[in-house]
């Protein structure tokens, strides 16, 4: 009796091979061997708890996860030969155990099958991906916090419709982006809550005759307890849809951020200037000095959005439990994660090597008549006129304004007194920015 | 000295009349209207709060009040016009109130700016839209977890591929969509949590100089306490990409439910019978009985993405603060949250009402070699047979039975001993289903 | 005999009613009842053949045309009652035609089934409606040609990265949109061509025993032929995904023309001033004179993108022939033409009327050393130093004019013989710009 | 004077180096290294046209076309060293140039700019993929012509709502995947038509003051003409976006397929089974035979999607005309094609290698009462009776049958009667099924 060729895990009962293009189109192995590391730690602990409920002896697990730790040291050090004609990198790491240890290594998947070993490998994965990403996130905001605590009082246009609307500060603006974040923070947070559960020991979708332990297991690997029911646990993916909203919401937030980068480092705009370590320049223009990261943060929310789309397009009318279109998971998380870590890294530090221009941003906070709103607010408060009306005043002396091109606090007060005869010299104090109007 | 016509609110500096087209691609009072109560609550708590810092005086308060309090009649009376040259639905009550009121009416706008307003109004909503889908989650919950109860001993097939892979039981089967719901009832809390902060007082983007108290309006409108940076007050939208990616996840659970109560009702599984409320006949076919519920649940998930694909798009790359293309956010909303809930109370209906073929199942479930990981657990179990042989042994039986068109516990022994001489009768005992198999 | 009660049109072995919920899910009339008039084109064209083919008597078809003709006036005249309970347009016509012409109305439905029916209606609108698109497209077209004529002459920056880059004309600009636009009408088109098929007689799926002729119904109503495959007829919306497709297409070169005015209107860039009647103002900033029309177009691109990924999702994996899910597609091609008319409508009008600011764009064009291109172009041609050398020094040159604060022409010709001592007079010549440089 | 050092093409004013993420999120070599082919064949065409406009000698020319035939070689024979610090294709084929032939090969990229490079190199590549597509649609094609020619006479029930509704052919319902088909052959047709034109000579966005020949180019590089507008010709993505959607439409084509073939290998279903070469086993079921190929078809309609939203997210609003964004384009549509190409082939080889079970088909076409419209058209053609009324007798018919438990062929005549008194003997012949019902 010998253990049978790994090519035929499955194969007992069929009479032809599969086709090149079956192989093709079925084979994972490409993507999920980024798993290696959590698909071992997840078969030791399943090994673990097989000897501890007497399934297997403490021989035989000895022998299993002395294998499987030789296997993750040939991964690591780059020895390992993945095949792909073994499908994945449950079979890969299996058929190894096997070459090295022989028989013994088929008793590991005793209690088990691949629907809850992939399932808890992802789950393993995604929660070290969610802490890296909150993590990156708190480093984003220590340098937004930073450069808002650093520009408290740099006065900038605030912008409606991009055009002026009222002056604030670059402080305040930034600041909002921090606020976006912690949210962002607080949704990735609450999707590692949810999804702490372990799968292991649903087995195929219905758990197993043997006599396992799911806590046991659960606690071995650091979740809080088992899924609890079996066929859910090998069926459902919305913690990795919910993973793919977080990073789609979180990637809009930086789309923004990256808009307005590529904005203020225009000529016309002129507000910053982004660091050399951040731009290129160009083959045909040498004067160029292009904002490539913001543009490929900006660009990548179509990547992170799409991969949303993705999951939810395969996911949408499966029957229960496991069906194959699931393996079409991984690809679009694993590329989420890739692209946000770092865009959040560029975005990092782009806002870190920032240089600012002062001027030009309190140049552009006195045009376009942006204390208009201060005017209106000073006839209500000085003259108790209604806003509404003190709104349509304020609108007439603007276009007056406009039409001597002057701004509103060279306005002569005999031309705004013909709009309203009670206005003072008063209203002055009102038309200037200073450092604290917001 | 006269209140401005309504439609000249902000036209003081424009010398032309906007086109029909401009008219037409800018009004939002169709869609908006439904803000309607969410509107007057918020200016009755704003001009409350007006009075309270002395801004207003309680004899103008009360009017504004009073009028306001008239204005919510006529609307919840139908006797309310809404006129599409008034834009959206702040105009049309500050119009109606000026028209009731006078004057004064143009008092409530001070302190306050549209787009604080509309914000107010909108998390307004959608904190109540989110109580009223877990509160509609929990009535399907509730249904579920009646029939999972009732069967419990209803053996049926688990399937893996749409293949039988084990048998089940239909409590299980429906207790797995109770723990999903479980967890999309958490989505929408967490949102509810997150995002319960009031805008108000943020004003157009940068707060006001009048002394508000955004703490006062924030308690009276129920929210936890006012958002902090008043640019991310007006600017923010994630709260309704959280909401909107919540409610494509449930109706991915949805379609999944949906789906299978599509297959189950056809001839060929023939497992359930949906009830005649939930289901219609054909034009041409007068036997068909159309399972129309469970497909449009299935179909309107389409719906549901596609407006959280609307927002993700329309708010990529967008600057600080308002823009006028974030006016696209209420129509996905309102559609999402229409469609979800009567999804919701459509598949609460199916459960509640469909009849369940118990001996088809139960037959099904014996069928396609259900049994065969028994066999191998057996294998196992009592021969010390390392799993990825017994698998193997199991293989070739299956082979043999399905050559011989018999199911596994009709096999005869001898059969079986050709593939592992050491089996017994006892192995037949793990091939017959109970009721408690899982 | 009677006619059955229109709400019993397919009720006939039902032996319960359906729920309010089931009622309001499954209606359609809100939606459908824009299909009125092809409705009625379809029956009469129906009706035609029928009496053409014998199954009618010519008495008969005269009743049921004169009848279809009544109805039509009194939807038009809008005397028409809808009723929900009827669920779409085809029962609501056909019952209303039962009680103004008696029995012989229920003669209309033979050789036809709703599936047939409903595909010709949504096939005759989608051909108006692609009719109307391109005709839209054609006006904005030549509204986009006057403009680059007109401004053939007039130099801009052109962008790379939002960068400038080097001078264009404003023509040449304007020009690229309408060759993109010419590309969108060919989409159309295509679509237009494909689609052209009559779907009438397909019945339920599998066509009738009655002795049709669907070469004269597809002549009548103007179809190059009938649908071939009678499945493919009723269970295709590949046309209507192109369809959503082309219009995806076409909003996102709106979007980008869109996103250029606003810039351009920006106080920064100063380049053009939209014209009042496509422009609002803002309730508390009464200077601001925000483009509105242009950020809805802009944001107009998520509903119409929305509502292509809705009916992908809806399409994806259903089985032959009709599902109910399928009702789904009419409120997204509704939505997405009416959008996209009122933005290429909108669109037209904000080119027609915009204000150019010349002047602001030539003093631009010559900024950003744009013209360091034409040094390094020069350096090639003149000194026969190969490209990428040129471009080398062509960016030594031009940090040394930027640290003195020059634009390249007002560079010292010393300065730059530093980096190359060959450069003589006669590069001055290409550091200018003219008019017509592109 | 040397050729400066590749990393630094652009850098010629920079201060500072890139980061390791600038470097990392900016590199797209990985990616485009795909193009290599395109790229050379664009280079010897442009180098060509320099010679025959004399921008460069003969002798240059020859220098330059045999060097880029050397790396050509280099790259298909695994020699080639593709690095990351030159960022893309280009510069890596550049920079080895300038290695193997020294400073001649600067004078390459004369009246040239990655922009109108990169573009040429996307065409050329798209242009190939489009009439890859094309032919393996064809292929496809021909082998459902053959099992639609093998099964014209297999009668299978037509579903409605997945109801059974009329019996059909399987030779009908293959049919209309192959005329589904060529509508998805006529949409990358049109695709390949409309973008058929050469983008070289538009450099970075405004030709060039080089006397150069684009018609030349155009014509070695097998375009139909150049692009016309400069600007249009490197700020365009429609093109890709086009083949995008009509990849789409044809994936939701091939998903519906794949899903009636995981329905009709059910054990329910029983009409076909899936050839070994395009199942497989599982590791815990050996009796499972899984339509993984079917599942991955349908699942792989998510990603194919998914890189649509994303390329139409990506180019949503950027204003003209290259923007680093762009660079997100290939992934999406690289990823698509080796999609659809592999989905494609393995949807021919299961219809290929199909076993069908003309039994079950038949029998279940018998079932449902499927030939209740035959018997309301019997009722219409001999008894004149108003198909409405016809089909509300057949209705009580099918509910009686229902009842006792028969199929309508089975029912007594009496029973028929009690509902119809005329109904005679010769409705019988109505009520049976054969070959060519449809």
């Amino acid at each position: 009796m010998t253990t049978p060729k790994p090519n035929q895990m499955w194969g007992g009962r069929f009479s032809e091979a599969p086709s090149d293009i079956m192989v093709q189109i079925n084979a994972s192995i490409d993507v999920d061997k980024r798993l290696y590391r959590q698909d071992i730690q997840g078969s030791v602990a399943h090994c673990e708890m097989l000897v501890a409920q007497e399934i297997l002896t403490a021989d035989e697990g000895d022998k299993i996860t002395k294998g499987l730790a030789a296997i993750l040291a040939e991964i690591e050090s780059g020895k390992f030969v993945f095949k792909t004609e073994l499908e994945d990198i449950h079979m890969n790491i299996e058929s190894r155990l096997a070459e090295m240890i022989g028989d013994v290594a088929g008793k590991l998947h005793t209690a088990r099958s691949r629907n809850d070993q992939v399932a808890t490998d992802m789950r393993l994965w995604t929660k070290q991906a969610l802490a890296a990403l909150i993590e990156e996130i708190s480093v984003l905001q220590s340098i937004l916090d930073k450069q808002s605590g650093a520009h408290a009082e740099t006065v900038m246009p605030g912008f409606t419709h991009l055009q002026i609307a009222q002056p604030v500060t670059l402080g305040l603006h930034l600041q909002a982006y921090f606020d976006m974040l912690e949210r962002d923070k607080g949704r990735f947070a609450d999707c590692l809550d949810r999804m702490n559960e372990s799968p292991l020991g649903a087995c195929a979708l219905a758990g197993t005759r043997h006599n396992i332990d799911r806590d046991l297991t659960a606690e071995k690997l650091g979740f809080r307890r088992p899924v609890r029911n079996t066929m859910d646990a090998v069926a459902a993916r919305d913690y990795l849809l919910e993973f793919l909203s977080a990073s789609s919401i979180c990637i809009i937030h930086l789309s923004r951020l990256a808009e307005e980068l590529i904005l203020w480092s225009t000529v016309q705009f002129g507000f910053i200037r982004l660091g050399d370590k951040f731009t290129t320049g160009s083959s045909i223009m040498p004067q160029k000095k292009n904002p490539d990261a913001a543009e490929l943060v900006r660009g990548k929310s179509g990547g992170i959005i799409g991969n949303l789309m993705q999951l939810l397009m395969v996911m949408k009318a499966l029957p229960l439990t496991y069906n194959k279109d699931m393996q079409e998971d991984k690809t679009p998380v694993f590329e989420t994660y890739d692209a946000l870590l770092l865009c959040l890294q560029a975005t990092t530090g782009m806002i870190d090597t920032m240089h600012v221009n002062k001027e030009r941003m309190h140049e552009d906070a006195e045009s376009g008549y942006s204390t208009a709103t201060y005017l209106a607010d000073w006839l209500v408060k000085n003259l108790n006129i209604p806003f509404r009306q003190a709104h349509h005043i304020t609108g007439q002396i603007v276009q007056a304004a406009e039409k001597k091109s002057l701004k509103l606090h060279d306005m002569p007060l005999a031309d705004m007194q013909q709009f309203e005869s009670r206005i003072n010299k008063g209203i002055f104090d009102f038309l200037r920015i200073t450092g604290n109007n917001s």
